[in-house]
C-alpha cells in the first residue's frame, strides 16, 4: 500500500487524469495538477479533487511529487518529460495511461536520468466523452490495467504501478512486455476502431438511418474518435494494426468468396467458428 | 383497424411467430398455429397465446384463416406454399417476417393462386436467441416494420400489413421496394454481421479474452449467428452483399494506407468524417 504522505503530481488533467485524482484524494492522499488551462484547475480544486496546481511546468511543483502520472498524449508526454527532467525528485516514480507502448516507453526510458523511474501502465478504461468534467473513477471497477515493465524496471517500480492499479480499485491488474502490450491492443482495440471507422465511411449511408437497428449502432459507436489521439496512436502501432488489417481483410475475403460461390458448408463452418469463441468471451 | 372477427394462422412458431401470436392475442384475435413441434403447440396454448393449432398441413384449419403469417425461413416458406396453395380461403392475405425480400417475395407472387395476395413484411426484431419460449412483443415497441410491395399487390394488401404492424405496436413503418430492402439490408445489417463473423474468425484470438473491452464486445456481439438461417440470408442476397463487402474493404484499404503513409491529415479527415456521421445516427 502506497504510503499516506507520498505527493502525486498529475500532469494532463483530462478525463483519466482527472479521475485519478478525484480517486487518489477520495483514499486521503496528496494530489497537485499541471495543465494548460486554468478553468480544469479551477474546476478539480472547487470539487476537491486536487489540493493545489498550476497551468506553468513549475519546477517547484514538479520536485515536490513522489509520484507523477501523465495524462498526456504520447509525443507531448515524451517532450514534456525531455524539458523539465532536472525538476523530477531524485527516486521520483513517473507512469503514464497511453494506449501505445513502444516508441513511447522505450524512447522515455532512454533519455531519462538514471535516479528517476519510468514505468508504463495503461488503464484501458474511457469514454465517449473527453475534459475533466466528465472524470468518474467508477469506471474503472470492471476494467484492465496493464503494467509494461522493461529491463529498466525495478521491482519498486513494477510495485508501485500495481499498487497503483489496487487503489484505483482496477477489476484486473495484468503484466505484459511493451511488445506483447501494442500486439494486443492492435487487435482488440485499434482493429476494432479501424473497423468502426471504415463502416461508417462506406458510401453514403445517412439515407439509411431509419433502419439501422442495434447491430449497426454496436458496431459503429466506437467510430466517433478523437482525430488527434488516435492518429497519433495508430500511427506510433503501425507495423501491427497494419498486419491485423490484412489479416481481417483476408478473413473477410474468405467469407465473401464462400458466399459468392454459395459453399454452404463452408460457411456454416465459419459462423460455427465465430459463434463458438464469441461466446467464449461472455464467460 | 383489422376486423376483430378475422382469423389468423401463423405458420411457424419460433421466436416471431410466437411473439406475433402473443399479441394478436392480446388485441383480441383468433390465433392459430402449424408448427412442427407438438411441444411448440403445447407451450403457447398453455399461455393462452393461441387457440389451437396442429402439427400437420391441415387444409381446413389453413382454410379457415383469413390472414396467414410465416414465421419460417425463405426457402421453406416457398415450398410450403407452393405445396398448400389450394387450401387457402378465396381472399386470403399471406405476408411473411423473411430478412430477404428479392428471389423470396417476386417467386412466391408469380406462383400464387390470383385470388389470394402474398404482401412481404420485414418486422426488423429479433434476439440473440430463438424458439417459441423466448417470445416476447415488447421487442416490437423499439423496432423497424417494413412493407416491401410490388406491382402484384393491391391497396387492401398493403392496408393490412400496416395495420397488422400497428397492432404489433411497430415504432416506426415503411415501404420499400423489395430491391431497395435488400439493398438496404446488404449494408446495414447483412454486412455488419459478416464483418462481426470475420473479425472473429482473424486469428485464433482466444488469448485475447481477459483484455477485451466493450468496443470489442459490441462489435462482435452478432458474430453469434444462427448458422442455417444466416447461410440462406447471404446467399439470398449475394449480389448485394458481395458489392457491400468490396465496398468496405475499400474503405478499410484507404484507412489502412493512411496509417502505412503516417498521412496524417488523411486520416484525420477519416476519422472527422465518421465521427460525424455516426453522430448523425444518434439523433
Amino acid at each position: 500500500m502506497i504510503d499516506q504522505s507520498k505527493r502525486f503530481l498529475i500532469v494532463g488533467l483530462g478525463l483519466l487524469g482527472g479521475s485519478y485524482a478525484k480517486a487518489l484524494k477520495q483514499k486521503g492522499y496528496s494530489v497537485y495538477a499541471i495543465t494548460r488551462s486554468q478553468n480544469t484547475i479551477d474546476y478539480a480544486l472547487a470539487r476537491g479533487w486536487i489540493d493545489g496546481g498550476s497551468t506553468e511546468e513549475d519546477p517547484a511543483l514538479i520536485g515536490q511529487a513522489d509520484f507523477v502520472v501523465f495524462g498526456l498524449y504520447p509525443h507531448t508526454m515524451i517532450e514534456w518529460i525531455a524539458r523539465n527532467q532536472t525538476a523530477f525528485q531524485p527516486g521520483a516514480i513517473l507512469t503514464d495511461v497511453s494506449g501505445v507502448k513502444c516508441n513511447v516507453v522505450d524512447v522515455i526510458q532512454e533519455g531519462l536520468r538514471q535516479d528517476v523511474e519510468f514505468i508504463g501502465s495503461h488503464p484501458m478504461a474511457g469514454k465517449e466523452v473527453s475534459g475533466v468534467q466528465h472524470s468518474d473513477e467508477t469506471m474503472f471497477r470492471s476494467a484492465n490495467f496493464i503494467i509494461t515493465p522493461t529491463e529498466k524496471n525495478t521491482e519498486r517500480g513494477i510495485g508501485f504501478a500495481r499498487e497503483l492499479a489496487e487503489l484505483l480499485e482496477f477489476q484486473h491488474i495484468t503484466s505484459l512486455s511493451i511488445e506483447e502490450h501494442d500486439e494486443m491492443i492492435g487487435f482488440v482495440s485499434q482493429l476494432t476502431h479501424a473497423v468502426a471507422v471504415s463502416l461508417m465511411n462506406t458510401n453514403d449511408n445517412a439515407h439509411l438511418k431509419d433502419y439501422t437497428g442495434d447491430s449497426f449502432r454496436d458496431l459503429t459507436r466506437i467510430a466517433k474518435i478523437n482525430e488527434s489521439l488516435w492518429s497519433e496512436l495508430f500511427f506510433l502501432n503501425k507495423k501491427n494494426l497494419v498486419r491485423e488489417i490484412d489479416e481481417f481483410i483476408a478473413s473477410l475475403n474468405d467469407l465473401k468468396q464462400k458466399i459468392a460461390d454459395e459453399d454452404d458448408e463452408g460457411i456454416r463452418k465459419l459462423f460455427i467458428q465465430s459463434t463458438k469463441r464469441r461466446k467464449y468471451f461472455d464467460e
